[in-house]
C-alpha cells in the first residue's frame, strides 16, 4: 500500500463528526473520493455530507472492525482517540497519522518530554502525579504557573492557573487530582502556529506561520501570515516539519507556538502544544490557497502528493461562537469574504458554529484591532 | 417568504444529481442549509454530499409532491426539467428559478424571440415546422448554417451543420424531423460568457465576463478573465443582468455570447443562449473569489444577499474529460492548482468527470496555447 496513493474512487474512514470531519469529509468529496464518517453521536454535522455514515461508540469493537475492512484508510478529526480504539482499527485497516503521533499529542508530559529531546523549547514543566510532587513543583517553576491534566484538555478545559503556591491545592482540586503536568507562564509576545503538511513519501509542506488571537481560551481569529522575520517564519515552519518528520507522521499538523520578546533570548520560538489533525488556525486555506488544509490532510492520508501551500491572499479568519452565528447575514455582505457554517442546530455558548475568512491582496491586510 | 430568507438550518431541494447539483450541495452545506437531492438515478454524484435523497421520475407526481413539501426551496441543476414537474413543484412550493425563465431557455425560438424583444442580437434564425419552412430558411439564412432541435440540445447533440442546400433534408433527418431553428453561422472571434446573479430583490451581479474554449463541441477551457476592452465587458455584464431582470429570474444563469470581429459591427456582442442554471464556464469561481457561482446560486434562491463577484485571482479552468481524468496524479502536483472530481464511477467519451483550475495572481496569466 504504501506506494500506492488511494485513487478517486477510494473510500476514506474519519473518525469523528463535527465540524473538521465535515470540512475533511468535502474535501475529500472534492477529490473523488467517498467518506465514511464513523461517530457515537446523532446527526453529526459531517455525517450529512458524507457518502457514508456508521452511528456506533469508539468501544464497540465489532462495529470499528467493520468500519475499518470497508474503507482504504482511517482517519480522525479529533485527537482524543482511545488507544484502544487505534489499537483496533490499525489491527484492520490502515490509520493515519500513525499510532506514535497520537501517543505523544495526548499526553501532555509525552509531548513536553518528546520536545525536551528533539531541543525544541518548550514551557518549564513537571510531572505531576500526587500533592508532594506538585509542592515540589510549585517551588521549582514558581508562580505564576498553570496546571493541566495530562489528557483530554482543550479550549482552556481541564486546566487552573495558580497565582501562588497557596493556590496548589485548590488547582489540583479543580481539575479532579488527574495526573498532570504544571506549567510555568512564559512571556510571549504573540502567539503563532504553523500548519504542516507530511505525505507518505517523508515529504514536508508547511504553510506560512499565522498569528492566532484568543479571546475566553478559544480562537477567536486567525491572521494570515503572521507578522514575522522572515528568519523566524523559516524556523517556525521548520520545527514544525522536524517535528512531523520525528514522529513520522502522515498528514496535516498544528503546531502551536509562542514568540518571545526579541529581548528575552535569542531563540525567540517554543512550542505550545501540537495537534495531530486539522486544525482551527488552518481554517483560512480553504480561501487563501489552491490546496486547503482539509484536502492537503487527505492527500497526505491517501499518499497524493501534497499540494503547494502557497497562498493567494492574505487572510483573517474569525470564529462564529455560539450566538455569534447570528451574524451571518451581515457577514454575507461583507466582500472578500466567505462564511463557513458548520450545519449545527443549537448554538450553545463556547460552541464553534461556523467561521468567516476575509481576503486581502497580498501584503495589504489592514491591522488588526482587538474585537 | 419573498423577503425572508432562508435561514441556516432550512433545506434546499436540488432537481438532478449530477456534478452541478453536487458543487451545489456542497455549497449549501457550507451555509449550513440541508440539501435534499431528488433524481431518477441510481447513486448520483450529488446524493452522496447531500443530507436527503429521493429517487424517484421527474414524472412521479407523489414523490415531487412530498419532495416540494419537504423542503424551503426547490432549485435546478439542467434546463431540461419538464414543464410538468415545474407545474407540480410550483403548486407545492416554491421554486427558483422560476417558470418563465425555465420556458425561455427550454425552447431555442422562444429564447431567440426573447432576445429580439430585448433588441439583443442573436444570429440570423428561423423556426423549422416542416420541409417547406426549412427550405425556405436555408434560402433566406444562406449556408453554411446549423439546424437544431428547438429543445433538449446540449454539448453539440441534436444539431446538424447545413453546408449546402442538398444538405438540408438529411440534416432534418439527422436530428429526427423534430421541431427545430436553423441558424445561420456567425463569424466571430471569440465565444465568451457572464455568469450573472439575480436576487429575490432584484439586485445584480455579474462576474466578469470569461473566454470559452470548445474541443469537440464540449467546454475545454475557460479563462478568467476575458481579454476585452473595457467597454465590451461591461457591456457584457450589462446585457446578462437585463436578460436576468427581464425573465424576473433568481439564482445564477450561464450567458453565452460571440464577440464579433471589430470590423464586423458596431456592436460586438451577441448572445448565444442562456443556461438558467449554473454553467460550467463559471467553475473558475470556487477557486478564485471569495463566493462561487454555487454558493451565489444558492444564495440567490434563499434570498440571502448576493456576494461580491470581484475575484481574488485570475484563472484557467480546464475540463477533465472522459479518460483525462486519469491525469489526476499529475495535476495535483501543478502549483496553484485545484482539482475537482465529481466521484462517477465510469470515464466514459465525453463525460464529464472533474475539471482542474490553475490561478494566476491578478493581471499575470500567461498567453493560453491551444491544446
Amino acid at each position: 500500500m504504501s506506494g500506492k496513493p488511494i485513487a478517486p474512487g477510494g473510500t476514506v474512514g474519519i473518525l469523528g463528526g463535527g465540524q473538521l470531519g465535515r470540512m475533511l469529509a468535502s474535501a475529500a468529496a472534492e477529490m473523488g473520493l467517498h467518506v465514511h464518517i464513523y461517530c457515537p453521536d446523532e446527526n453529526p454535522p459531517a455525517a450529512e455530507v458524507a457518502a457514508h455514515y456508521t452511528r456506533a461508540e469508539y468501544e464497540d469493537e465489532a462495529a470499528l472492525i467493520r468500519f475499518a475492512e470497508s474503507v482504504d484508510a482511517v482517519t480522525y478529526e479529533f485527537e482524543n482517540v482511545p488507544a484502544e480504539t487505534a489499537r483496533i482499527l490499525s489491527e484492520h485497516g490502515i490509520v493515519r497519522p500513525g499510532p506514535i503521533a497520537l501517543a505523544t499529542a495526548q499526553d501532555r508530559i509525552v509531548e513536553k518530554n518528546f520536545m525536551k529531546a528533539q531541543g525544541i523549547l518548550t514551557a518549564p514543566y513537571a510531572d505531576i502525579t500526587d500533592e508532594t510532587s506538585l509542592k515540589d513543583a510549585v517551588e521549582s517553576i514558581g508562580c505564576p504557573s498553570v496546571l493541566k491534566t495530562r489528557r483530554f484538555g482543550y479550549d482552556g478545559k481541564g486546566q487552573a492557573k495558580i497565582a501562588s503556591p497557596e493556590e496548589a491545592l485548590a488547582a489540583y482540586d479543580e481539575i479532579g487530582r488527574q495526573p498532570a503536568i504544571l506549567e510555568g507562564f512564559v512571556k510571549f509576545e504573540r502567539e503563532i502556529s504553523v500548519i504542516v503538511a507530511r505525505g507518505i513519501d517523508g515529504q514536508t509542506a508547511a504553510y506560512d506561520p499565522v498569528e492566532n488571537i484568543h479571546k475566553n481560551h478559544i480562537l477567536d481569529r486567525t491572521l494570515a501570515p503572521a507578522e514575522l522575520p522572515k528568519a523566524v517564519a523559516d524556523e517556525a515552519c521548520a520545527i514544525a516539519a522536524r517535528i512531523a518528520s520525528e514522529l513520522d507522521y502522515v498528514g496535516v499538523m498544528g503546531v502551536e507556538m509562542f514568540l518571545l520578546p526579541e529581548a528575552g533570548s535569542k531563540r525567540r520560538l517554543l512550542v505550545n502544544e501540537i495537534a495531530p489533525r486539522v486544525h482551527n488556525s488552518g481554517h483560512w486555506t480553504m480561501d487563501a490557497c489552491a490546496v486547503s488544509q482539509f484536502e492537503q490532510h487527505m492527500r497526505a492520508v491517501c499518499g497524493w502528493p501534497l499540494g503547494h501551500p502557497r497562498r493567494h491572499s492574505d487572510a483573517v479568519m474569525t470564529n462564529l461562537i455560539g450566538d455569534e452565528v447570528n451574524e451571518w447575514e451581515r457577514l454575507a455582505t461583507e466582500p472578500d469574504t466567505s462564511v463557513h457554517l458548520y450545519g449545527k442546530a443549537e448554538a450553545r455558548p463556547g460552541r464553534k458554529m461556523g467561521h468567516a475568512t476575509r481576503l486581502y491582496t497580498l501584503g495589504k491586510r489592514p491591522p488588526v484591532t482587538p474585537s
